[in-house]
């Protein structure tokens, strides 16, 4: 994890982050992870911040989450009332998961009007790739060459980005994300459904049948393609020509986190066979779901399926007070119109620091690649990890993604106001004036 | 689920049931599934009982998940408390995952001495399989012949529980639990030893290498395997000796339900190499983990591992809590001494029906095996499931399990007390000797 705490740093700390940090190490497996080079900890959040020990807020601009705001009042309230009263599964009737799968299935087009719950976006993508394999009989999966889609050992074997340790499956093929900054054809999307259709002859040469294209339409892992909007049309054209199916990984752009549509298939004005989501449905709670057409479920019913907390009354609770806010406080307008903001904000400075390659994103989803200079693109992974840094101690919540590790990650709250976006990116500024001051002294 | 409500059966509800049943169908995924004939849809939890909307009390004895209690107020005050407070991820410090970590750690032996967080049995078994896969460069892997383990792809290919259209692993074979009702050796645990030796040597003549055995140390998905405890000590002997780890699930054993010991692998004094839990942990909230020894993680901590909700504070909340009623109120006492009653009751009511053939089980998990004779010990799966449904009229909740979907399965919360179990033994009495009398009238 390029934005990771290293014990290295640990004599850095005080002493009550050491003993803090040391009694992780003495419990937790060492795979758990902090980050920052000073790790951070709070104790309470509010809306857009997160409050430490000492009472200062830091601007959270990192965990979409929480997109409807840290303990939204109506989310708690929600999970303080049904836990009170009743928390069973769904092997018995209860009215809410109705109520709630027919507002979500609402945002669907047709024929996307089935929706099966889990409690993660590693379950969910599991469960996708399970439905796909017994509706087409086949295994064979594409995905992007720097992909996350989760932690399960099926979801990890079409993760990429979890670097060499993690196998692919053998099964599985990669081809480049669709970021125009660093491509050299004119149609990005023409591009991509080539390079996929070339994967799909190579998974055949080996004997492997094609299942699936499962992909995030903005490439959150990759570093971030957002645009032209549209460019996925022709990869789908090809994956349908081929007895595939096409599975939307909404984990990171769904729930109205572009911007531009509720979810982030929709800008590409396509419909997926099936579409995962998870992180931001419950506002932290654990739930997460697949949703498709019925008839790519024929084959999977067969199967014996039950997942004790999937659907639980409280994550059903909480997950519809998240809709409820998402809707009546028409975050997705909010998202636009504060995401029209922070943009604008983002090219002026990069017109001011030659240090910043490329911006792009939508909505409230923002990839800042740095860069040596402008002209020859060289990625600057040391400069991205100490402007993320430089930024925490300015407390502010970002990190660093992409497949040069040269990118910020901007995903602030969807409830961010045009108050947060002049201090992120007045800290921006300050942080870059004084890094790149830094930096020229050092040449 | 050979419990499952069947939509043959639609038009004996009323139209009530009828329009939630259609809406289900509607909406949700086809391999859903409810319990009983005439399923059940209840409005508020509260102790021992269940309570449908007309305020008719149903006795739980099957829930394990909320095993301190539905709506258990330490546990809701607990998570309500959290949720307004501060809900965040294991990349930031938190004292109180570290706090849990170590009273959760102290119930364990060493040198299980490590915990990795998830939120469902079936995510903690597929990352013990990760971790056991990585550790021994091997993917062979054994379990009991009606097993289940979880649900996603991987944890699905070793529960053969979920039926011929859920396919095994290539690299998975079974063995047939140690049932004593129906073995014709002296020794369960020998012959159980025999047969994983035997299956690892099928495996390596497959060109499999041994990567573990998983197994519930009560079998609870074949059906129960209680007793003699102790009897997976030569199992353990002949993983270790071949190479492999030993790992219990004991998403069912596990927090106290076996009434000898806090885990169920403690009832047979041996201590295995990975330990997964779930269901209880956290009284319904989706929190489970996997414990294990430093060394076993060291080769998968080079792997990026991040689970977005694992550990979080409100699920931590949840699991402190439960942990905190399980010692103070030292449940783990309660569920053997009333555990003692309900064994009493059962035997005595096997007395009295020759169609009870066995009866088994250790704490508050009992199997009563239904059969046409107690001398022929034909399975009787008919008879079992005409008795569960007849308990849900009589407003008791349980279920059937087992290889020939003859046992019923009693999973009582640990909270029980003395007249609870003579309100089921009392209800199971009338039950079986109105079943019986016209069984014999069939006759």
């Amino acid at each position: 994890m390029p934005n990771g705490f290293s014990s290295e740093l640990l004599h850095n700390l005080d002493m009550d982050e050491q003993n803090l940090i040391k009694r992780r190490m003495n419990v937790l497996g060492s795979s758990y992870k902090l980050m920052y080079h000073h790790p951070v900890e709070f104790v309470r959040g509010d809306g857009m911040y997160l409050y430490d020990a000492a009472g200062v807020p830091y601007l959270d601009c990192y965990n979409n989450v929480v997109s409807v705001g840290h303990c939204n009042a109506r989310v708690a309230e929600a999970v303080a009332r049904q836990i009170s009263t009743l928390n069973t599964h769904t092997r018995y009737l209860h009215p809410a998961i109705l109520d709630y799968a027919e507002r979500l299935l609402a945002t669907f087009p047709a024929p996307l009007k089935r929706v099966m719950f889990a409690c993660t976006g590693s379950e969910a993508v599991d469960l996708a790739l399970r439905i796909a394999f017994s509706h087409t009989g086949a295994d064979g999966v594409i995905i992007s060459e720097f992909a996350y889609h989760g932690t399960t050992m099926t979801a990890s074997s079409v993760s990429p980005s979890l670097g060499q340790s993690v196998p692919l499956g053998q099964h599985v093929r990669t081809v480049r994300a669709p970021l125009a900054y660093r491509e050299e054809v004119a149609d990005v999307g023409l591009r991509l459904a080539r390079d996929v259709e070339e994967a799909i002859d190579d998974l055949e040469r080996h004997g492997i049948r094609f299942a699936a294209f499962l992909a995030d339409s903005i490439f959150s892992s990759d570093g971030l393609a957002s645009d032209p909007a549209g460019f996925l049309q022709p990869v789908i054209e090809v994956v349908h020509r081929r007895g595939g199916l096409y599975i939307a990984d909404e984990v990171q752009p769904g729930f109205c986190r572009t911007g531009d549509a509720f979810w982030g298939f929709q800008r590409h004005h396509i419909v997926p066979d099936i579409v995962v989501m998870g992180k931001p449905m419950g506002n932290g709670m654990p739930i997460s779901a697949c949703v498709t057409a019925p008839d790519f479920l024929e084959q999977f019913s067969q199967c014996r399926y039950f997942n004790t907390f999937d659907g639980n009354p409280v994550s059903i609770a909480a997950a519809a007070a998240v809709l409820s806010e998402l809707q009546e406080r028409d975050l997705l307008k909010n998202c636009r119109t504060v995401g029209a903001l922070l943009k604008g904000k983002l090219q002026a400075l990069q017109k001011k620091y030659d240090c910043i390659g490329d911006i792009r994103g939508t909505g409230l989803y923002w990839s800042i690649e740095f860069v040596k200079d402008q002209k020859t693109k060289e990625p600057d992974a040391a400069l991205t990890l100490a402007a993320v840094n430089a930024l925490r101690e300015a407390h502010i919540l970002v990190s660093t993604f992409g497949l040069y590790e040269n990118c910020m990650k901007l995903r602030p709250l969807l409830i961010m106001e045009p108050q947060h976006v002049d201090q992120f990116a007045d800290s921006l500024d300050c942080v870059l004036e004084r890094l790149t001051v830094q930096q020229h002294a050092v040449y």
